[in-house]
């Protein structure tokens, strides 16, 4: 029995895109000689679909698909994952299913039984949980089929299920697991989904073959890495991540267990990729070539730039510098060096003028009060509107290059620095997105030290320094850390040795500033909790607020 | 026996103002001899209150709430909803619980078992569903707790969920049902509110007191409508909506079903005063008095002044007019007219200026391109930058002037006239908004008949009319409705009798717009499908696009 598993980047909603790329997986896969090839979950229509799943239409062009690839399965038998229509009247209307193709037609239809729902899942929102298990039986092999979460309530110490699929199914006796998933990248999931694989291998004792998707969707960015596991525990194989691939494997061999391969996991080089393959698929999938984004001369945007440039090439990136009165000169030279240093197109447009009409305008109607926020933001939004319109006549998407840590507090301009139809670095708080800067610099100096180096500034009013207004990166990572991706509250945190008014100050901005965040860009997810859907907050709350 | 319902509003998060409110009415059904008071689903927090329920201290502070209600609960027993820890270690943390408390104590707790997650709602995110049914017993009586959903599975064609609650209960032979809802408003609701209650009452033939939540929680607007039954299928009585009430029946005098009486029903006065609704509290509860908007003359902006106007007061709401070269003088006049029929304070600030100056900055990098969509937009965002200046330089919050129609095509300018906090009619169709407008001069020409009767334009280039570029907005709507509320599918739409050609453009419009509504202010709802967190569409799809 050879078995092969096909890792693909699929679009979601392009249907023939979609099946046009299994099929092909298919030809390589029976010139591979396998007996069945497994695609990931709701592979025809792509993952995750959202509301276009309460479209009939939508469902029926699934069902299409399933029934073109059916006629595929002539000498080989193909599963995929695609919506079923639920019969009965009562429950929801569809099933997320497994589909098991052979012979010209579907022989079996194994529907997901646990259904996430929590971070970015809403698969309850659609799906009905299965309620029947049954195994399949081909080529004189039993095989469970299970989807994504029917095996992640094994191995963790707060189950969120009250069955779990494969103990339904071990009484039928199946001679191996197949896993169909979507299962998103955060930097540390690939060691958690190999967790998760051998406490289920430990328990059933059955090899199983785990094939995810890899490219990404809007914000969710899928990283392959699916894995062959061996009933003695051994990673038989990982595929790499953030690339397709299709691998075929003796059955007998992954049974025997004598082989071992893990992809090699470094946090930095994971985000890294994670955010180009982000940046890539966002463009490539809407039909867009380039990306234009203001450089500072600061970290952020000098690393986003380098992103983007891995993400487009060089020649597809532009570069606005936008120097203000309060821009140091180190900050211009800095930004220019950087586009020298990657070949980016740049140009300088200082925002004086717009400033001055702005501030010109205003004046007579800002009836005597003083210099504050609003000036500082009127030199974000001069920025904001010139991008935009130099966006508008090219064609180009603008990046927005805000950090995770100036997110949560709300230190940036909605509708200035806070524009872009993609937050490129906001799931990276700023201490890791120096660590990405030097990760990036890993060959040679990219970007320039300087702009490592120099402290933190906004740059809009004199001698401004983050530091003025926000506590040390180093601590504000850490409570947000805690707070966001641990969900600990106040006094937890403040149990671990902070500061208690640094805690409450802290939990307090990343509260109030939720309306900021709720109209901001979508966010590449490289963390286990980011901002975005998978977070969902009152605005109008009074909570640590 | 007596029973008090109280109908209040609730605000997220904030557990000493709930409180407080819950307390007084206590004290207020006391003083009218009720034996039991009933509040809404999760009282003690407000709904919904999201991710917060993720954070043990948020749990703990309404487990605070629920056991300071129990003090109060001597000589009256106290009904409300809280979430509750899950005891066991396999399934979600929490159940959304109706917790009956009496002679100082937690009597009984009933879970909800079924748990909407779907359009805006995501309990199974947060809850795990009810296994068991017990009534409670109290003075001699059998009482049936219910928590909103858990009598929803009824009176409808196609059920959600597989179990009915009161099924379970009946066997225990209630003497009366309890539901403690938190059912957000849609102009249709009240009515299916009392469908459902009917075919319930028809089904088990029990007096039901259903509790529902008022006022607004960002988008969210709870009208209130509180309902008791009686078993003959009368409406017994129906509290106001979108106002507080605490009321006493004598359960006796419900079981007679003598009495009949249900609150007027008219479309555009609900509108109204749920929009009106939503201003006030999102305001309120964010401790803002005053906003502001852009008056361009066009009949957006004027209902939307016209509503912040009785949300707020009219010396609350600054308006601002901000003429362009291609802006009419009739459109100034009217504006002009529309602040002072209100008397509200008006600005007058023409673009001239800072249109100029982005001209003379970014003439240079355009590269000789003509003017085409840079240039309109240019218009929008010198105004949304305008009006966001003064809304920093004073404190006051941004409304946004969007109709459904244009934010689903998609047409308006991002950061441009897409600013704001709230957006204020984003779910009112444009063929509504007139109706709207009309409604506001019931009782006389307080929005100039001009503004009504002209044709909508964007003034962004020389005798720009909204129909050079759209359908007319009897078409657009009736197609837009079909596809967003309705969700139906270019077959279905086509084959209603619209021309193949408008059906597909509109759709497409639509899926190719999603990325400005995911940064678009949250939008009051007041439809049963409304843009924002009800309705969650893929960015990077390819379907119907």
């Amino acid at each position: 029995m050879r078995i092969a598993i096909a890792q693909l980047n699929y679009h979601i909603g392009n249907f023939e895109g979609n099946l046009q790329k299994m099929l092909a997986a298919v030809a390589d896969a029976k010139a591979q000689s396998a007996d069945i090839i497994v695609f990931g979950e709701l592979a025809t229509c792509g993952y995750p679909p959202r509301d276009f799943l309460e479209f009939e239409d939508f469902i029926n062009k699934c069902e299409a698909t399933v029934e073109a690839l059916a006629e595929a399965a002539q000498d080989i038998a193909i599963v995929v994952g695609s919506p079923s229509k639920n019969p009965v009247i009562e429950g929801k209307d569809l099933f997320n299913s497994a589909i098991f193709l052979a012979d010209g037609k579907v022989l079996h239809r194994a529907h997901k039984a646990l259904l996430p729902t929590y971070d970015i899942f809403d698969e309850y929102r659609y799906f009905e949980p299965a309620d029947e298990f049954k195994v399949v039986e081909y080529k004189g092999y039993k095989i469970a089929l299970t989807v994504c979460e029917d095996i992640w309530n094994i191995g963790n110490e707060n189950p969120l299920y009250t069955v779990c699929p494969l103990d339904e199914l071990m009484p039928q006796k199946p001679d191996f697991v197949l896993n169909l998933s979507a299962s998103p990248f955060s930097f540390e999931h690939a060691q958690a989904r190999i967790h998760v694989l051998k406490a289920n291998v430990d328990r059933y004792g059955l090899p199983m073959f785990y094939v995810n998707h890899s490219g990404a969707q809007t914000e969710i960015i899928f990283d392959g890495g699916s894995l062959v596991m061996s009933p003695n525990g051994n990673v038989y194989d990982e595929l790499p991540y953030f690339e397709e691939q299709v691998k075929v494997y003796d059955l007998e061999a992954v049974q025997a267990g004598s082989q071992s391969f893990e992809q090699p996991k470094e946090k930095m080089q994971l985000i890294h990729d994670a955010i180009v393959t982000g940046i890539r698929d966002y463009f490539g999938k809407l039909g867009f070539k380039s990306a234009i984004l203001g450089l500072s001369g600061g970290i952020d945007s000098a690393v986003t730039a380098a992103l983007a440039c891995r993400a487009l090439g060089k020649e597809n990136v532009l570069c606005v510098l936008m120097p203000s009165k309060f821009s140091s000169d180190h900050s211009v030279n800095d930004a220019e060096q950087l586009a020298i240093n990657f070949g980016m197109p740049y140009k300088i447009i200082p925002i004086k003028e717009t400033y001055d009409a702005f501030i010109n305008t205003l004046t007579p109607h800002f009836e005597g009060r003083p210099f504050n926020v609003t000036e500082e933001n009127l030199q974000a939004r001069s920025r904001g509107v010139i991008l935009m319109a130099l966006s508008n006549k090219f064609g180009n998407i603008l990046l927005n290059t805000s950090n995770k840590s100036e997110m949560a507090v709300g230190y940036g301009t909605l509708y200035g620095d806070m524009c872009g139809g993609l937050s490129v670095i906001g799931d990276v708080y700023k201490t890791d997105v120096f660590r990405l800067a030097e990760y990036i610099n890993k060959d040679g100096e990219m970007i320039p030290v300087n702009t490592i180096t120099k402290p933190p500034s906004a740059e809009l009013r004199p001698n401004q320094k983050d530091s003025d207004s926000l506590p040390s990166y180093d601590d504000l990572d850490e409570v947000l850390f805690q707070y966001i991706e641990k969900r600990q509250g106040p006094k937890e945190i403040i149990a671990m040795g902070f500061d208690p008014a640094l805690v409450n100050r802290v939990l307090r901005l990343v509260n109030i500033n939720e309306f900021k965040r709720y109209q901001t860009a979508p966010v590449l997810r490289v963390s286990s909790k980011s901002f975005g859907v998978g977070r969902r907050m009152p605005i109008v709350g009074k909570y640590l607020s």
